[in-house]
């Protein structure tokens, strides 16, 4: 077993990392990690455990340590569920130190020598890390997931992009609460509302993508125009998706591109890689974001309402994707998988 | 005062209906009709009223009778909340009597001799009764009031057609539980979720756009493309809004495009007249669903965070608006308002 | 395996019965029935899925057959999720057939010759058969599970009522929407809302409590008063209980006594059976319906805040439970194990 | 015009005073007093308006100025809606300087020497303003409303109170976010979910309960048991009451004696007050939070289904209110018209 810490391990995402790890065949949690007004107290008092599963016991009585170098020794593998404020120079400390570290923080993700990976689409730009080891002269590495709403929108993309190019695509979010972290947002701001705004989502949704589909060095040349809400749902980020293609796109060959398509994790059989990236499902009222976000151990997008469009030449349709899971910490364990098996760890 | 007779009166919209025109300074509700289930009953009885204020006292003590033009006499002016799937039939048996009909109902909306009024927009439209009458051989009347989210969108299209030009429309919407009537949507179907589909709504959107943009003889020419969504509130239909325009569009231009524009009710000082169709709101993370939708009486859109688009040559921003006030029941009312002073009522 | 049919498996409770059986170590789901509506499809069309896992693949392609003895054939044991005003007359002409029922509908609860079990607390009323087989001159028998808030209610009590004794008991209950079935509450009824009232569930409450934990014989003779609401939670009924003891209670000693407590099902490890019927937590903001209800596989009830009760000589406390695993399908389920394993089936 | 100091004004409490004070026919907010966060900025800016209806707009741009009796001159009276934490202390320095201060705070709710007004049943308490000014030594006085809950549970004992006595009390709430304050409750605690927990709130509604229906210098002697609970609701305290009389009370004599029971604020026509205290509704699913919230403009509490108890000699209802007005800002305000009219202001 590979000895795993978790930074930032008693907040929403952290709590996820922690969830998942459970009884994972590879990473075990050693050491969690998180700011000073959590250490010196157990993970258990710390985290005050807000998940539907129980806290894992094995982590429950372990120690909060430091979010440095220092106090997270031993460990063969990190992930960052820090704030992003806080991560970008806290993760180059990790990686100067000598570890590998996979992120799910937005600060390292548009550097040019950093991989954002959403594994099944772009796992081959982790050639990136070799560059950023020469660049900054460490030893270590820092590899990132994307941001909740460009992992959802970028896995069905992606065979859209392979089989009939894209030309431009406008994308609208009906984000859940948990994307927000814990507190997050108040609930008197969202219970019978929705608000029309997610600061810094629509530039990370827009750039973000075309690295995503792009090679390692060149960003995807298509244009992204995004509006990200907030709805009263817990957890599933649900996207009205319209594509201008570069050929025609009949939606039941699109919706067969989809079903059809694999990725790395899936050839490897990563132990967190569903059985298919995308889910197309033919029913007209679907996917519904309570009904369908835990597919795939809400590990695959779930895509419906696949039909022509009448702007574009091209197609719309819903995806739906667990923003947590899939879009956050389910995103990174794969990411580590995926490192492990290249022998980066 | 005029006396008025409001049709389908026991449901939602018939209930907001009653509700608006509580106090209204030029019609009455003298007659209450509604489907067999109701008859024999008093309003008070039948209705189950769910408003938020008490049924009014003077309609609560009708009796409700049958949606006939035998049953509903001697009334000035008929608003009519029916089911889309009686109201065919029924709007017509009341205009071959004689009657004025302002209907909330899909049926005759896209009929070529039916004005569909959102009327700050289009009441010259308001000339196809004569053609309607001439086609129809009858002395009354069908006006419509379009869907709830086509009026929500086309009142900040309009400012915008008027000044720049459309090429085309991309809108993801975000509807309330109220617009699917009552019982409507399942508690089981939207709590903790989105339903990313809603029957009928997608072509009436591109196609009633067009009607209400266009002539009266002619609809306009540009392309609109939809997405529609079921979201867990109340009231209040919130509308992502990508236009491609014909001439460069700044978002400050827009904005004041938006703010400076009236029609002819607000020049007519109708009583139901909102100061400002559009209220333009700077603030980043407005217009939201609960705090603006009641926004001019309910009777005004509330625009917010129009920007440059990346995808189109053109703007995109946030529109909310009541969808039983100002997108059924109270923009009937305003056209009823517009009929009279135009002397047809 | 034993071969079980489920009666009125389209609905809501039937779904979460079809979805509990799944993989079960001792019934197979061979047979579903339903009403004329889903008969002559496929239980994967007719039944509309609405769970958030996958509609059972060996389920998905059944026929859906008619609710009569006739049409259900060649199955060991019956499962019955019909609604209260046919279960009645249905579940006698399965009985009468020789079937044994094993019913959620509260027709026959009631009945003195039929069994309502909570099995940790009265599974000796099984011996009632033998009473109704005689009275009722038939073969098969009927058993039943308590109402789903009653069901919460009195597991937490039993354990009291050992070791205490009950004088009084007043209850409030904070009641899931998923009670109600599918389509159920109206969204406009219960988003931002409490409805003060569910029909026939406190007159249920009061009697099923002191059948359940007096002897097969002989109701309890304590009292209890109940007063039911609805809120906006998907599943879960949280209930704030106070109780008058006989003899002095200690928060600490109920909590002791709750702790340890186990019934028959446990000690038979029944596979349905959760390690705990009652799990007691400390911290001061739990039990917490989305939090807790999937404790013990929805098995459990979760009992919080124990304290003194400053009217009653006696304690008060909150209590939760899961209202369609432990409130309704999973205790049939649990029931009809301990009628496999006492050979009644 | 008297005018009027609002201390935390732009938290939720305070913006509900700013709101309820627009237009008031005898207070003018002439001054807004908030935390260094606030201050030197204006209370449009400040407050981050966050209420259904537009900000005020003479107040918007005022300057919001410190809490403290030098920077809060020239005001006739002053409503308080400081955090408990501060408010003891800071009221205190406000009375000592002379002011007349109506609080919304706990800090001072249950000394003796301090008024806690429910105004229709115990204003003869405005007594203890003289002792307080002996014991105090100042000129000023504070005079306090109850806890929301307390005020909506108290308005319906008060008529059974006094026409059938009272032994003891048992009551659980489920109580509105907004009670909360502003962030408050988190949105990932509430939505689908309940919270059985709030602090501090049982002992406030037992002892303010009884300290209301007793005489200004002796607590009623009956007993109170509460059980608090958050529920995912907006505005609206709704409560399940058992209520053990000391005569028999019929259910139709409790609502009568309900209907018609009427304080002094009714006689004496104070601005603020309700027509009716208490509103009985008769239809058994009723008061339902969402639809009966506003009755009586928010000032009146709504009680339902009053029927006898199984435990309790005496009666079970319903009672709701709402929290931020009746409960609190609209308390104090009325409590203000009631010294005005006394004289002490």
């Amino acid at each position: 077993m590979l000895k795993a810490a978790v930074l930032g391990a008693t907040g929403n995402v952290g709590q996820i990392f922690v969830q998942l790890l459970e009884g994972h065949p590879w990473f075990e949690v050693t050491t969690v990690a998180a700011s000073e007004r959590s250490t010196g107290r157990t993970y258990g008092e710390a985290s005050r455990w807000r998940q539907t599963t129980a806290i894992p016991e094995a982590v429950a009585p372990m120690d909060v340590v430091d979010i440095s170098p220092k106090a997270v020794k031993d460990v063969d593998i990190i992930f960052s569920a820090l704030p992003s404020d806080v991560a970008g120079k806290m993760e180059e400390d990790f990686a100067a130190a000598g570890y590998v570290i996979v992120s799910n923080a937005s600060a390292h993700r548009m550097d040019p020598d950093v991989p954002m990976l959403n594994p099944e689409i772009n796992c081959s730009h982790i050639s990136l890390i070799e560059e950023q080891r020469r660049n900054r002269k460490w030893e270590g590495a820092i590899v990132t997931n994307p941001n909740c709403s460009t992992t959802v929108l970028t896995l069905p993309l992606k065979p859209i992009y392979d089989m009939f190019g894209i030309k431009s695509v406008v994308v609208s979010t009906m984000q859940a609460i948990s994307g927000a972290g814990y507190p997050g947002v108040a609930s008197l701001d969202i219970i019978d509302n929705v608000i029309p705004y997610i600061g810094g989502e629509e530039p990370k949704m827009e750039s973000e993508t075309q690295k995503i589909l792009g090679t390692a060095s060149k960003p995807a040349d298509f244009k992204v125009s995004s509006s990200c809400h907030r709805v009263p749902t817990i957890d599933g980020h649900l996207e009205a998706v319209f594509v201008e293609t570069k050929k025609y796109a009949d939606p039941a060959a699109v919706a067969e591109a989809m079903e059809n398509w694999v990725g790395e994790p899936q050839e490897l059989k990563l132990p967190s890689a569903p059985e298919k990236p995308v889910v197309v499902t033919s029913e007209n009222n679907r996917p519904q974001t309570r009904l369908d976000r835990m597919e795939g151990k809400g590990m695959s997008t779930v895509v419906g309402r696949i039909r022509r469009d009448s702007v574009f030449d091209g197609v719309k349709f819903i995806a739906l994707g667990h923003n947590t899971i899939r879009g956050a910490a389910g995103c990174g364990i794969l990411n580590a998988e995926y490192l492990k098996v290249k022998k980066f760890i």
